[in-house]
C-alpha cells in the first residue's frame, strides 16, 4: 500500500553516467533508468512487451533502447520503432515510461495518477548542489518497510542510544522536550534544542568548542518519506544568534519504497564550514554513513521481531506522539484511495499501531 | 503439468560411473540412477520405503542399494530383499523403479504409464556417439520453466542478440525468413536458411572462408523437449550441395523439466570435419557453453521478470509463430490428461500466453 | 504444537558469561539469557514492548537491560523501570520474563503455565559436573523437527549404519534384540546389550581389550526431549559385574525445539575413566561431535525428503515399536491442551505416522 502520487527519488545523477542503464524497483515495479544524448533521464518499466524479457540487459543506441533478446527497439516514450523482420509494427508493441525530472542532482519519478505529475511539488533540495554548501551524497539499501524508517526519524531520542558513541554522546538529547507542528497535512515538523550540553563523538573531528555546547535540530518528514533537516551546535558562550564557528549542516535525505519490506535511502549532509577542506566533506560523510549502519541493523532487526507477531499491541510513551500523528496522516492518503491495492504487506505492518483493529490481509 | 508419458534423459552416462549412486530431481520426482554389476542403469525412488531416508545417503551392495539409515537393502526392482534383525519381510515393502534404457551416451527414464514405456519412442541420437561424428558432451541447470526454454529455441531470431559475438555475428540471422511445419502433433520442424552472409564470431576458429558464406539450420523439438538439429555454413562460392570445406555441425539437446521452475539442459554438438583434432571438439564445446550461458542469463531473468506478473498479456509479433504452435501441441497434451495434478506452478507460467482465461491456482 | 509444560534447556552455562546477553529461540519465541550480578540466570522475551526492538541489541546494566532503540529500562522481572524523558511509567510497561533454574551446567527455562513450573521435575544431570565423571559440553542446532531426532534416538539399530565407522562398527547391533518399557507416560526406556562383538571403532582410541567384547545402553527418552543414558564396553573375559578396566559413559542429551523444523542439542557425553587424562575427555568429545554429524546429516536430509510428501505411508518394522509408542506419547500430551495452537508445522510432521487421519492445516 504505496502512495503513488507523490515524486520519488529514483537515483543520484552519478548513478546514471554514460550509457549506464541502471535497475531499480520502486513501489514494488521494476524499472531501467537512462539518458538520452541530451542527458535527460528516462524512466521505463523495465519488461519488454514481446516477451518479457529485461530491457535492463538491453543496449542503448542513441536515446533507445533496444531488447537484446529478440532485437526490439524502443524510444524515450516507450513506443516500439523497430521489430527485426517485420515491417508492421502493432500500436500495442510500447513499454510504459514515468514522469522523471532531474533537480540539483536527484533525479525524481512519478508512479501515480500522470494528470497529477506537477514538477513544482518536488522538494527543494538546494543545498545538495550550492556554492554555500558541500557534500558527498549517499545511498543505503534498508531491508525494512519505510514506515519503520520514518518512525525512527520522528524520534530522535534514539540518538542518546542508537548512535550513542556518534551522532549522540549524552543522554540529555533524548530528555530534552521537543516542538511538533504540522505541513499541511502533507508531513511532520520537529524542532528540539539542547542546551549546556557535550558534543557529539563525531563532533570532535570538526570543530574545536573550548567547554559545554548547545545543539539543536529542526527537520521536515513529508509523507512521501522526504526528510529535510537544519541542524548544529554552537558554543554555550557564544550569543543566540551568532553562528560564528557554529557546526551547521543542512541534510537532504529520500525514501524510496523499493517493496513492502526494504526502502532505498538517498541522502546527503550538507555542512557550509570548512568549504575548501575536502577531508570534512569526507568526514561527515563517512560518519553519516556510520551512523546509519547502526539506524539499519535496529530497523531491520525490529523489523524481524515485528514480523513474528505484527498485529501485537506496543505500549505508547510520550515521545511518540510525532509518529502517531505521522501514521495518521499516511494512513488517510492510503484509504483515499492513492493506491490501486486495497491491501498488501505494507499495509500490515503500517497498520500495526492501530493493531485492535486490523483489516484481514489474504497475502502473506 | 509435466507431461509425463514421454521419454526423458536422466543423466549422461559419465555421470554413473563405478559404483557412483546420482541423485537427480525429474519431474518434480526425486530420483537415483545407478548401475547394476552388468553396467544396466537402474532408476529408483529417491526414498527408503520405511522412514523416509533418502537411498542418495545409501550403500551400492552389488547390485543393490542399501539405505544407511536403518539398513534395509533393495534390489533392482525396488524390493526389499533384506531388514536387519527381521525375518519376514512384508510384501509392502519396496521402493518405486521406473523405466531405463541407455542408448548412445543417454539415460533415459520413462516417468508415466509404465503400459506406453515404448523404447522404440526414444529419439535417435546417432552423433553422441558415431565414427564420423565428435563431441564432448555437457550439462547445464537453468533455473526456469521448460517453456521458456522452447520459446528460446523456437525462434533463431534471438541468435542475432541474445548471441551477437558468438553464434549470431549479423542481424541477418533475424531478418531471415524460416518454413515452419510439425511433426505428427509431436512437434515442430523449422528451416532457416541465410545467404551471403558473414561468419559467425565464433565459426572464425573452426575455418578459413575467403568472402562470404551461406548459413542454415534444419531442426525439430519435440513436445517433450528433446531438440535435434542439422546446422551448418559453407563459402558462397561452392555450388548448392558441394559441401567441400563445409562446417557441418549435428545438435541433440535434451530438456528435462526438474521443477516447474528449473529445467535440466543436456547437450551434445557434434561435428564432423577435424575428426582427429580434438582441439576442435574442446572449442566447439566451450563455444557452445557461453552461448548456453548466455541465454540462460537471458531466459533466467526473463522467468523472474514474468514471475512478477505472469498473468500480463504480451504483444505476439511475426516470429512468435512456431511458439504459440508449439504450445498449443503441450497444452493439448497437458489437457488430455497425461497428467496426474492438475493445476500447478507449470501450468502457471504454460498458461500465459492465454492470460486472458486462466484458470485459478491456489498452489504458490 | 510443541509440548509447553515442561523444562527446557535454554542454554549450556558456558554460553552466558560476564555481560552476555544470549539470543535464542524456544519453542518459536525468541528470548534474551543473561545473568544478574549474583549470578542468577534470567531469560526474557526479546522484543521491547515499545516498539517491538529486540533486546539482544540491549545492553546489560547491573541487573537491568537497556534497550538501546529509544532507552527504556527494564528490571530482571521485566518490569519497565525507565523511560527516558518521562517520569511517569505506565504499568503495561513490561516484557514477559520465564522461570528458570540452573543445575549442574544447564540453564532451563519453562516456556508452559507457570503455575506448574516445579523445579522438581527437573531431570538429574549430575554426570555433567560430578567428581567422579570428565564431560565436555557441547551444542548442535539441528534443521529438523524434534520427532525426527528422537525417532533416531529409539532405535540404535542406526548405530550399524549411520555409525558405522565410529560407534557401530558391526551390524550385530542392529540385529541384537532389546527390551523397551515405559516411564509413567512420562517418556520410553530402552536397554539393549550385544555380546561376543567388536569394539566401536572410536572406542578404539580408549581402551585395549585383547579380544571380544560385550557392549550395552540403557538409556530413557522423555516425552519433553530429555536423553538420558549409561552405556559401557567390557572385555568378554571379565564376569557380570566386573566393570575393571571397562569403558563406562553418562550421557545427557537435551532436545529443545527451536521451531517446528529445527532443533537445538545440548549434549553431554560423560566418562569414568581415565579422570586425570584431559585428551581422554577431548576424545570423547570428538568423537560424539563426529557422529551427531552423521546424524545431522542423516535426520536433516531425511526431513527434505518428507517435506515433499509429508502425509505419505510409511513401511513399519519391528524396531519401530519405540518409535511408535513415544509418537502416541507426545501425541496425547499435545491433545491435552498443553499448547496455545491447535494445528501447526510441527503437528504435520508429527502427524506423519498417523497418515492415514489428518487433520488440515492451512498454515505454511
Amino acid at each position: 500500500m504505496f502512495i503513488r502520487n507523490a515524486w520519488y527519488v529514483v537515483a543520484w545523477d552519478y548513478e546514471v553516467l554514460g550509457d549506464t542503464i541502471l535497475e531499480r524497483t520502486i513501489l514494488g515495479q521494476s524499472v531501467i533508468v537512462y539518458r538520452t544524448a541530451d542527458g535527460s533521464p528516462v524512466v521505463m518499466e523495465n519488461r519488454c512487451c514481446h516477451r518479457a524479457a529485461p530491457l535492463a540487459l538491453g543496449r542503448k543506441e542513441g536515446d533507445r533502447i533496444r531488447c537484446m533478446y529478440h532485437g526490439l527497439l524502443f524510444a524515450p516514450d516507450g513506443v516500439c520503432v523497430e521489430i527485426p523482420g517485420q515491417d508492421r509494427i502493432p500500436p500495442t508493441a510500447r513499454v510504459k515510461t514515468f514522469p522523471v525530472v532531474q533537480r540539483t542532482r536527484l533525479i525524481w519519478v512519478w508512479m501515480g495518477d500522470i494528470a497529477k505529475a506537477d514538477a513544482a511539488l518536488i522538494p527543494d533540495t538546494f543545498s545538495v548542489q550550492h556554492p554555500e554548501w558541500r557534500t558527498k551524497p549517499g545511498y543505503k539499501r534498508f531491508a525494512a518497510n519505510i514506515l519503520l524508517i520514518t518512525d525512527n526519524l520522528l524520534d530522535f531520542s534514539h540518538l542518546s542510544y542508537v548512535h550513542e558513541k556518534t551522532l549522540g554522546g549524552t543522554t540529555a538529547i533524548a530528555e530534552a522536550p521537543q516542538e511538533v507542528s504540522g505541513l499541511n497535512q502533507q508531513g511532520v515538523r520537529i524542532q528540539r534544542r539542547v542546551y549546556n550540553t557535550t558534543l557529539a563523538p563525531y563532533h570532535r573531528r570538526l570543530g574545536n568548542f573550548p567547554g559545554l555546547v548547545n545543539r539543536w535540530w529542526d527537520y521536515s518528514l513529508s509523507v512521501s518519506g522526504m526528510f529535510i533537516m537544519s541542524s548544529g551546535v554552537q558554543s554555550v558562550e557564544k550569543p543566540e544568534n551568532d553562528f560564528d564557528g557554529a557546526l551547521l549542516f543542512h541534510s537532504c535525505q529520500a525514501l524510496t519504497p523499493e517493496a513492502a519490506d526494504s526502502t532505498h535511502y538517498f541522502f546527503s549532509h550538507a555542512h557550509n564550514f570548512g568549504l575548501y577542506d575536502p577531508t570534512i566533506t569526507e568526514s561527515t560523510y563517512e560518519s553519516i554513513v556510520l551512523a546509519f549502519d547502526e539506524d539499519k541493523r535496529m530497523i531491520e532487526a525490529q523489523g524481524r521481531v515485528l514480523e513474528k507477531d505484527p498485529t501485537r499491541e506496543m505500549v505508547h510513551i510520550a515521545a511518540d506522539g510525532p509518529l502517531i500523528r505521522y501514521r495518521r496522516l499516511v494512513k488517510a492518503l492510503q484509504v483515499q484511495g492513492a493506491n490501486d491495492d486495497g491491501c498488501d504487506k505494507a499495509g500490515r505492518v503500517a497498520d500495526y499501531l492501530e493493531s485492535g483493529v486490523r483489516r484481514k490481509c489474504s497475502v502473506r
